[in-house]
């Protein structure tokens, strides 16, 4: 318990909360910027004790009115898709999506300095740039990305298509298929996300002011953008922007360099076997790609560590052992690819894992939250105490400047309560009426029961998130496949239905965390609680239109999507629709021991974790996180290749200069991570017209290549 | 005059004599560190007013012997052996020779730093490190790599090959034939080296004291030196090194990481099609050498354009065109290698322009030459006044405190005269003896005839350098080329007796230049002369075994030598002989229309060069110089790629800081040449192992491949 409240606490939550970076699109972590913000996260709520917002005491703060700028949300706009680009990218890759809030942070206030620059040297200024307007920009673009990972893209969305379904047997017939299509898409993300927004907005007072839950990731970002608006931080902000932009461009432009060599799925520098061909054929390389390099440079280096231990364990060791069971544990002609067999193993060992670590840390949760509940209560009963050990306990002693002024300004913009809660019954409805049209096999009254139990679950999340920073969105995702999968049932399309409540499920759960974070940042920016809820509406619309049609871009360019092996895998898909196929029928397609191991791996997270959470901290924090190793197991080693590259940079700079490194790594992280995910877009641009790469760079063994030398010689 | 003048002066002399470091084996400059020195050679003479020695005076010199130390001459071996490793493949693969002495400086002042710390712990360190023992260590290095290239081993020895003959219809018979072994080489190296070192000793103070040449690389030497041993000096040498130390190890690595994928010559990164197929095809490609990027960073931008420029029009344009002609201007049936062929153009269009500047710059420098006397001897009968323009004309008046302290340390130690005229008439008559044992085609009386000629010309050559710092080695042994083939005539074996003689000119003419040159940096450093010698004899002796030895190292690791379109082409080689052809048979053997433009380049090269001298300085610095432009006519332009990224990477870097990019550049590029250089020798141990590459990185345009892909199923 104290163990589990130390991870609460600003910088010691990082391990923790990475996890869920790392698990992809299992659990996610928002709005935990490193940037400026490394020491500042540490510095959290102690520090504020030589006060904020004395410094800005002098600005008048903006009404809500003005918070809101034309600006503001065409600056939005194109961040937001520009990082729907990268998290559809990663989300289709490997799945591990990093935080990207220092990028969105530093680009908006780069991208609003230039215009207002630009804006005041032609005399057209009207209004400054303001630290409120900063959070609107922030809240916005994290709104609308936010809907490229919980739309479900990688995982549920497209484990509903017959690419996915065409892997395994089961379950592969009509009644269990939806192929994606950008109509039923948008119209689908526009009925469920804006839920979970109208379900918890009448309790942000009770979360930020009364419970003053931290959620790290909000503080952070909240200092980020106070730090950006003080002289001080701007030089250091535009100086971050210039690492950024100059290793955006290098990322920029190596995509572009490796896309000529790329003229099929076999060539190019990310079939590069750069440790040796039979490390290759077990997928130990490094690609060459920037984007996990630079993910590595952002995760903790333990997590990083985690991935390539998984992906030696995995690929280094048990496949190979099990591939010499071919014949014996399973049929011999059966393909690499079949649920049946090698890639049977592969899926199922690796949802033991990912099930094992979600299920001891959701129980943790509910088992915190019920204490920290109840503990509340018992003193509220008295006074408003705060309820982290780690703030300084004033109780109801003298409330200081910062604190008056922020609760004051919170106060002030009030949301009516008959628009969340008519909001929310409206929604609802419509909802219910139309989800059965898109998913038949999904019934009106399981609707009903999920928007019954819905806001207690968001609830749950939104409070644990601002305990631990630890948002646990596909967790509850994954009990909704269970759940609903079985109450359907196999005949009635079971699996469709689990996966099409699955995404009702973490729209909501995942939109009210966002929310409640963003409140607890427009808390300590001044920004207005009306602003910020009408750019996350505004953000959350922009993204359930921007997502669909991005994730459509890369679905009609690529067309290996959801193929094991390919350039973009999706592991999550397959997992996901495996787990459906699971809930539903049970274990019989299961190949031989693989449930013994399957068994064994369970509990090995459960204990891995609670020996995690037992030993000091020191040790713990060199004990591997299940959850991240089991992302290999999937999809190979090469992208952990590349993280631990990037840690591995990273720790020789710290080491270095460990100031210097604070301050820019991330920002030459996200710089790596968005050039190579920006070229993307041209690059699917390419692809959809038909340009294909002139060359192929291929990589031979001395034998092969002297037969091919031969064989080329007859050509000409 | 006024023009040339200029040039002889510092800095300016960087325009004119980098030409010949371009010009690889033609014209080869040494002993201009640019380091520390950039500003350095810059200010020369003229700085001198803040007395240097002064700074000194409170340290004891030296005697002679305590010069010479045994630490010194360790030092010594070891880095002239990694740097003739680095001249031997520079050499072998496009014959461009940037200054190493930089990175001499550097690594001699670190190893003996090391040494004597080191020393210094244990408690037996006897004489501390002076900067006369510095001195002595750059003079042995660079006697000895010098051998590596004086000694012919890119050009006429490497021309006397059947490898090379048999490229050449012409001569392709055992009387101009003589194969490379590591016993003759040395003995006649060893017979040829040091005559001029005897030759000209005893001139040295007329040269250094009453002429007051200037020698700019001698010169920015010893500042380099005297600068090392001053406390911020040595910091910033110790800066330097850590830099040279960083891109040393990356490029070694880089090497090594190669070598996995070059299972053979027609694989790895050395035949990326970095520009696309079509331009690789005309051999415009990147191929990832960190030697040419490391010699584009030394070598001045117009140079480097310059080469560029010729690879354009070259490859760009000509030879296309002129390909356009097979079957009309020459058969069609010809391989692309045949001299008869579209080798005849690139070779003998690339003799025209390298004789057009040559000659021209030969002309120059003998008019130069007499003027100067002519004038030193009218002002000599009135007084010793200094010779170059740009120094005080202080006339008889008072010698300044530096000036005197030097000239009082340079006569101390005398050479007596009967040594040096002893051993010039000893080794003299021992060469007399023997070299027509090694060459039967030259005979004792030719011989007798080049070792009478031979001083003048040294002389000439040693006068040159001292006045523009650009020696004009590989001219000279042109001359010899034409010269004694002819006097041996076709019958007689013309070509290989051409090819000797050359031999034994560039020998004398290059090491008497060097001798000079490096008593100007003892004179300098308060340096004894009599240690100089003996170290510059040492040097050439160890030189005269470690250069064979690394050429055969190479030779016997390295089946495609001498090889066009190989890896190492040695590109003078075969000049060298079409040249001593040419001179032996006259023009019969050019194709059609071949000698019309070698017509046209040869006074285009007249042309440009006068206009170079005519024009202002600002102008001339824009127009390209023709014998750098004559080296990718051969070759290709793949190298012309490489310098041409070194020099735009040092123009970014100079616009970013100026100063910075002075202090580090010269040691980023020496650290990416050496390390890349060293790596040759654990590759060739390989090679001779016959340990070869595992992996094929082959580059196919897409139909190629999805024929080859279709091929590869078949295989398994």
């Amino acid at each position: 318990m104290a163990t589990a409240m130390q991870h609460a606490a600003g910088s010691n939550a990082a391990a923790a909360d990475d996890v869920e970076m790392v698990e992809a699109s299992e659990l996610r972590r928002r709005n935990r910027p490193r940037g400026d913000g490394g020491a500042v996260a540490a510095a959290e709520e102690e520090d504020e004790a030589p006060s904020v917002e004395r410094a800005f005491a002098d600005q008048r703060v903006p009404s809500w009115r003005e918070q809101l700028t034309v600006r503001a949300f065409v600056a939005s706009f194109f961040l937001a898709t520009m990082f729907s680009v990268i998290v559809m990218k990663l989300n289709l890759t490997v799945g591990i999506i990093p935080s990207l809030n220092v990028s969105a942070g530093l680009l908006s206030f780069f991208f609003v300095r230039i215009w207002t620059a630009a804006m005041e040297k032609v005399g057209l200024l009207r209004q400054p740039f303001t630290r409120q307007e900063n959070t609107v920009i922030q809240t916005c673009v994290v709104a609308a990305y936010g809907i490229s990972f919980s739309g479900g893209f990688g995982n549920y969305l497209l484990a509903m298509s017959d690419r996915i379904a065409s892997q395994a047997d089961e379950a592969n017939n009509p009644q269990n298929i939806k192929n994606p299509h950008l109509g039923w898409i948008i119209g689908f993300l526009l009925l469920v996300s804006f839920i979970g927004l109208f379900g918890l907005v009448p309790l942000r007072k009770i979360m930020i002011i009364d419970y003053k839950l931290t959620y790290p990731s909000g503080t952070a970002t909240a200092y980020l953008i106070n730090g950006f608006h003080t002289p001080h931080g701007a030089k250091i902000a535009v100086k971050q922007v210039k690492k950024l932009g100059l290793f955006f461009v290098l990322s920029f432009f190596w995509g572009f360099f490796q896309w000529f060599y790329t003229a099929t799925d076999t060539c190019g520098f990310n079939q590069f076997p750069s440790l040796g061909l039979q490390a290759f054929q077990n997928r130990f390389y490094f690609d060459f790609s920037p984007t996990y390099v630079g993910v590595g440079m952002i995760c903790p280096h333990i997590v990083n560590v985690s991935v390539l231990l998984g992906g030696i364990l995995s690929w280094g060791i048990m496949w190979p052992l099990i591939a010499k069971k071919r014949g014996i544990w399973f049929a011999a002609n059966l393909a690499d690819t079949s649920l049946h067999g090698m890639q049977g193993y592969r899926v199922f060992i690796a949802i033991a894992l990912i099930l094992g670590d979600g299920l001891y840390n959701f129980l943790k949760m509910l088992i915190l939250t019920a204490w920290s509940l109840r503990s509340q209560h018992k003193k509220s009963s008295a006074s408003t105490l705060p309820i982290s050990d780690d703030e300084p306990s004033n109780g109801t002693a003298a409330i200081s400047y910062d604190e008056e002024r922020r609760n004051e300004l919170f106060l002030k913009d009030q949301i009516p309560w008959y628009i969340a809660y008519g909001g929310y019954a409206a929604v609802a409805a419509v909802s219910i009426g139309t989800v059965p049209q898109i998913f038949p096999q999904l019934k009106w009254y399981q609707i009903l029961v999920a928007y019954i139990v819905a806001p207690i679950l968001a609830f749950c999340n939104a409070y644990g998130t601002g305990l631990t920073d630890w948002s646990l969105v596909t967790t509850y995702g994954k009990l909704a496949i269970f759940a609903f999968g079985a109450w359907t049932g196999a005949s009635h399309g079971g699996v469709l239905a689990g996966l099409a409540a699955c995404g009702v499920m973490m729209s909501i759960v995942s939109t009210a965390a966002d929310l409640m974070q963003d409140f607890k940042t427009g808390y300590l920016t001044l920004a207005s609680p009306r602003s910020m809820f009408i750019s996350q509406v505004i953000g959350t619309a922009m993204g359930c239109v921007i997502a669909p049609c991005v994730f459509w871009l890369f679905y009609k360019a690529f067309d290996n999507i959801g193929i094991s092996g390919s350039e973009y895998p999706a592991p999550n898909a397959a997992i996901f629709r495996s787990m459906a196929i699971l809930g539903v029928d049970g274990f019989s397609s299961l190949p031989k021991n693989c449930l013994t191991l399957c068994y064994i791996f369970f509990v090995g997270a459960i204990v891995v974790n609670l020996i995690r959470d037992l030993v000091p901290k020191k040790v713990s924090n060199f004990i591997p996180i299940p959850m991240a190793m089991a992302i290999p197991f999937y999809i190979g080693s090469y992208f952990a290749i590349d993280m631990f590259i990037g840690t591995v940079i990273l720790f020789v700079w710290q080491k270095l200069d460990r100031a210097k490194s604070e301050t820019f790594a991330p920002a030459v992280a996200s710089g790596l991570i968005c050039g190579d995910g920006l070229w993307v877009l041209p690059q699917s641009v390419l692809a959809l017209a038909k340009v294909k790469p002139p060359i192929c760079m291929k990589f031979l063994s001395r034998g092969v290549n002297d037969k091919v030398d031969a064989f080329i010689t007859t050509l000409s």
